[in-house]
């Protein structure tokens, strides 16, 4: 069973030397009290909770699962206890505001403290995350009575709250909802219908939750133009903030799940259950989504967790564990036989692990400063403000949501392969992580979803290319910057060269497409690996080039850190980066290999 | 819940029209029963046996599991009813001599027998399956007595065999072993140790459990040269064949596992348990590898096995949920939306389970046809032909093993990614395919021991590359068959390249390993998937050649499943064949991008 360490090293690396946090928190609205000292204190102390108290609950809580019985749901041994301390050190509200009992950090160092938990400990993790959902969308769209009746608890995290959005006969495809909202004469809603697939529905870690329901009123247009938002309490809540009477929303069942067994999975059943509308009728959809992009890029996270925390498995093993002999003669003559990590196709696997990890935490900070402008548009009521960076993370988020958690399900499968037959057996914990890795390429949108999200909508609809174009130019800045030196060179000249492919990609796809729209479905999944390949090539150059500047201005503390950082990044490009080329071959192909067949004739018996 | 359908039309296909079985057979010394009635009349009714019998209790059997108690395991419900109808079916004798009881059919229908039969329920399957490894080191090394003595009930099926190879400190490097063999004055042994792993290691299937153990004689050299077999079995056999008393071989609990849980995984406990040696002292595992080749190929079964189902799953969700509109236009506009297999990223899913599937079923029909000429030499007492015939198979294998499996786990997941949420949801069975199918790249050695096996030993160290330069000119002499066939032109093409390409990257290896012996581990793994890659594509292009005849000398029935298979060629060949690319890039990279990192600098916190 991995033993969680919360990797701080590699955070400050990326926080002080990469991105310079600290300049960046200086020039935020909310950015004054997260001065260095006090964004230490608060990573060491979020690192010590997760490995004192959330990693050593997160086999056993698979192991137990959750237990539902009469409609009340029972969270595994522990769980409870921690949630009571995760709420008495105050970590729901650390990005919240504090006029409602908040932190009033950055959103940035949630999206850091979510990764550190996630890591130790996904499925606890899943109960605060949904909170996250339910007050960004009050705080978005609600009035400031629904604000300060829910907010306090919430921040908090005395409450938490919920998503619902998916019914039985449709996840994606929200227009086919059919939960029906009767108006009431008090200005309320009762609210009939089911919903499944609700994280967090039902749990016993807090005295209330909060549903953020999607639902139609009477006279509703069909499609997603017909849908309006709605909160919708567990026990309805009185006009002074105290608990009134169960509202009739209960849980049918939960579901049996692969992985995040720990994580509560409800079926909830909406008996006339009286809701509140939030935002516009018939615009549920647009403030459901509003922070999509923040809350996909929160599932991103589970890519990096994962690959990080199998990384944390594998590695020990392998340095303990020993099978047979080098091939290029003994490492440990005086030992029955060499570590496993003497053999080579064994650090492949440890550094496809590694680099996965902290290119993807790189890529996850990165676009987490955005979050942070973005936020800042809405702290400041500036609209333009919020749609900028909005956009300019919508780019991103489809990228890190499809990529990494596609990458992190490859690290934790990996992570099993290092221990062998051991990787299959529960009580190693390796199992876990590739099960709970499994579920984050399927919810908040399948890689195939954001593949669209990312070439359809994106790359083609929003932005006929440009914000290829854009981010290349970043890119390309970056490669001038580093051109003229030595070591940097065969970075700066694979990047260049990926700069011009993406960009030429971008046009032939786009030029196909107006001729088949098939091309852009048929293209997707191809160009969004190739992008998150891509892109993480840029995020370990970076990387490389800062801890090549640290080694030879010497000084460097611990310079086997950044010598690490080197070879990792050499790693990625002579062997995880060459996929891309595989991509970019398929992303071309003749629509008519997927179109053409039948659908008839896919079997035969 | 997948409901398992036997793929018929594509074995006859296969062993019809594209391999030639009749013929195949007809020259066989065993091959005179399989005639094509007999070969159908099998297969028709081993197909029944698997979709009423053994696929209805896959899912219950995964729910269930195995359980322990008081050193006895209990199988799922359902599973002693299956078991007692496979023996009194015959099945289990299906390939064995005649003179045991068997019905002494080729080999090969074995592993088709098997193929379904895993296909509908893989953790049934192993049960006989460890029993055929047991039956092979007897018929090939076991004295007349043993054989007469052990082989009757084993290929009745009234008694099951295992395989204990794997102690708690070794699995792959098995010089290590501990197990100590100490000889008896009656000419037996006692054999004292632990063996995990042991798959049917116990259960209540069966009336004895006849275990073919590794271990070491007292005065043995260390390493893999000091180890000898033996034959342990549950119940001591008397010399008229009835059951005597129960030897101290126990089992000490089962694996809880993360998949094939109806498949009981045993701790065995050897305490002085009373063994009979088989083959020569310190020469076991010689003997153990012996049948190597066919037990891989038999595990890289489950590759094309659960591909297949997980196809099967897929394939009818996507022809009846409704998600979205197609984005080229309305494909069923009275519904409520169009069906997901109207999605072009849905078909590149699909397709790729099917090609896997598909091309990964006419690979192992052809290296069974190598299977059955080497039993043949066994049968025929030809050491020369058993041996080319083993060497042959040899190359084969760890492509098999180490690229089906890989590619069935692939599938596995897509199947889950195409049901979205309810993939993760275990009602749908989608999720026990990819935990079954997890163990697959793991035991029988794991994909890297694969790698290792190819590169290291087939490719290099035994022919020094004459064994790709083989297989492509087999290749080459197919491309020059059909050069001249507009329609196959771009798979001669390609296929033409691509063995010019193996055997440049061979030699680029073999130099390269000259200078740096690590350069083998370094690229073993890539070695093996572009292998892997290159060889479904000459099986796509076989299948597609034979189509293409079909299709143009008219009059071939059903002709849609013909254009079907052309279909998915250019789809293996436009959309999944590229990836051999990004690997013959990955496999030439310097070998100091894995072996430079000093291994104290993996983690810094």
């Amino acid at each position: 069973m991995p033993t969680y360490k919360a990797p701080l090293r590699d955070t400050r690396f990326l926080m002080n030397e990469v991105f310079d946090f600290p300049a960046h928190y200086a020039g935020l609205s909310n950015g004054g009290d997260a001065t260095p000292d006090m964004v230490d204190a608060i990573l060491g102390e979020c690192g010590r909770f997760c490995e004192e108290v959330l990693a050593p609950i997160n086999l056993s809580g698979d192991l137990e699962g959750c237990t539902f019985e009469n409609g009340e749901v029972t969270t595994p041994k522990g769980f409870k206890e921690a949630y009571e301390q995760f709420v008495a050190g105050g970590w729901q509200g650390l990005s919240h505001p504090a006029e409602y009992g908040g932190q009033g950090m950055p959103m940035s160092l949630g999206l850091i403290k979510s990764e550190m938990m996630g890591t130790a400990n996904w499925s606890f993790t899943m109960y605060p995350g949904l909170s996250l959902g339910c007050m960004n969308t009050i705080m978005q769209h609600g009035d400031d009575t629904q604000k300060n009746l829910y907010m306090p608890p919430l921040v908090e995290g005395r409450w938490t709250g919920t998503m619902c959005l998916t019914e039985p006969q449709c996840g994606t495809d929200l227009g086919q909802v059919k939960t029906k909202a009767e108006p009431q004469s008090d200005g309320s809603f009762k609210l009939t219908g089911t919903k499944i697939f609700i994280s967090a529905g039902e749990h016993d870690l807090a005295e209330n939750i909060i549903h953020i329901v999607l639902a139609r009123l009477p006279d509703a247009p069909a499609g997603t133009r017909g849908i309006s938002l709605f909160i919708v309490p567990k026990f309805l809540v009185n006009a002074d903030g105290s608990m009134g009477e169960r509202n009739p929303v209960t849980c049918g069942s939960i579901e049996h799940k692969m992985g995040i067994r720990a994580s509560a999975t409800a079926v909830l059943n909406f008996d006339g259950a009286v809701g509140y509308m939030i935002a516009k009728p018939n615009k549920g959809l647009e403030a459901m989504f509003t922070f999509m992009n923040t809350a996909r890029i929160g599932t991103a996270v589970q890519g990096v967790a994962h690959a990080e925390l199998s990384y944390q498995g594998s590695l020990p093993y392998a340095l303990e564990r020993r099978s047979m002999r080098s091939l290029s003669g003994k490492k440990e003559p005086d030992k029955v036989a060499d570590a496993l990590i003497w053999h080579p196709d064994v650090r492949r696997m440890l550094l496809t692990q590694k680099a996965f990890a902290e290119g993807g935490r790189a890529m996850i900070y990165f676009a987490a400063q955005y979050a942070d402008h973005m936020t800042n548009g809405i702290i400041e009521n500036d609209q333009k403000k919020y749609e900028y960076w909005d956009d300019k993370l919508g780019f991103f988020t489809p990228i890190l949501k499809g990529f990494l958690t596609e990458m992190g399900l490859e690290a934790a499968n990996i992570g099993m392969q290092v221990f062998g037959g051991h990787g299959y057996i529960k009580e190693h914990g390796m199992e876990q992580i590739a099960r709970d890795a499994r579920i984050a390429t399927l919810y908040e949108g399948t890689t195939g979803i954001q593949a669209l999200d990312l070439l359809g909508r994106k790359v083609l609809l929003t932005t006929r290319g440009k914000c290829v174009r854009d981010f290349t130019g970043d890119v390309l800045k970056f490669c001038g910057r580093h051109a003229r030196n030595k070591k940097m060179r065969r970075y700066v000249w694979d990047l260049t060269k990926l700069c011009a492919q993406w960009n030429y990609l971008t046009t032939r796809i786009m030029l196909a497409a107006r001729k088949e729209r098939d091309m852009v479905g048929a293209a997707s999944a191809d160009f969004l690996m190739y992008s998150g390949y891509v892109t993480m090539a840029y995020f370990w150059a970076l990387q490389a080039a800062v801890a090549q500047e640290k080694l030879e201005n010497g000084g460097a503390e611990q310079p086997e850190f950044y010598q690490a950082k080197l070879q990792t990044a050499e790693f990625y490009f002579e062997r995880l980066l060459p996929r891309a080329q595989a991509h970019a071959t398929s992303m071309l192909a003749p629509v008519k290999s997927l179109m053409q067949m039948d659908k008839d004739h896919f079997a035969f018996f």
